[in-house]
């Protein structure tokens, strides 16, 4: 089954998630952040199907969030190395786990604890506004069309009422 | 075809997944967020197959991210409002917003810019420690067994190495 390519949506959210996939693919990166970097560590550690693990590997390898590197020359063997754009979303994950923890954890506390090392204390991911740094929330933010929504869609009528309609003043 | 089920993963990153159920689930919520209640307005906005709709909204009432509510006696008419829950789940939306609008604008700038109404700027999601309010990074987090791993597994060898491998002390 063909699945809906939201590759150019002019959403960040759809475009990441076009990127993603499938659920595989933020667990493969989990463990990629856990140190994992081989194919058979990775299979062992999600119990996934060789061939779906290929293909998801694949996949971040072809969207630069892994990187193939050779280990080993006889028998020729590779790793998957986090690379700058990967290590970068580990605070998506790290905002996902933290929501997770406050509403999916059926009272037994979190599963995993994040330890900061720089700080010395047990924390939870923040999401915060860039500028002020206080939480951001859903009802504390007004969507506007930015530069790199096409410009074509901007002007429809259902889309610039779609936006102006979360505009408070 | 039966997904693998990651609801009883000790892993908030997998049973927020396991709830999600696939990236139609996120853009419906995005579109909760932008005000969208009606069932009519969420199709048009997405697009998306109306026994899709329908089932990632009944999915998102299961969960309880959103709540259903009648706005409309005769005929019977319902709308789909954001609960606590629901609303909390925004800061991980705003996170991957902002991974996206950093990794995949193909240099053409966000396509949504976040208006932060309580400091009158836009800005971007930025994901900090609760404790000491640093962007919390990959490399600076060590992941610890947590009061909800449950204790049979976490007895394991291969599960302690896989914590302890991420201990620098």
């Amino acid at each position: 089954m063909k699945r809906t390519s939201f590759a150019n949506w002019p959403c960040s959210v759809a475009r990441t998630m076009n990127l993603l996939g499938d659920w595989w693919t933020p667990l493969v990166l989990r463990e990629a952040f856990y140190g994992i970097s081989r194919f058979d560590q990775f299979q062992g550690e999600l119990g996934i199907a060789r061939n779906t693990l290929t293909d998801r590997l694949n996949r971040l390898v072809e969207y630069e969030l892994l990187r193939k590197e050779q280990y080993q020359v006889d028998p020729v063997r590779y790793e998957y190395v986090l690379t700058e754009k990967g290590k970068d979303f580990y605070p998506v994950l790290a905002a996902m786990s933290a929501w997770g923890d406050r509403w999916l954890d059926k009272g037994a506390g979190p599963p995993i604890v994040f330890h900061h090392r720089s700080c010395d204390h047990d924390v939870t991911a923040e999401v915060v506004c860039s500028h002020c740094k206080e939480p951001l929330e859903a009802d504390g933010v007004e969507h506007r069309i930015g530069p790199g929504y096409p410009a074509r869609i901007a002007e429809l009528p259902q889309v610039k009422a779609r936006f102006d309609a979360q505009r408070l003043d």
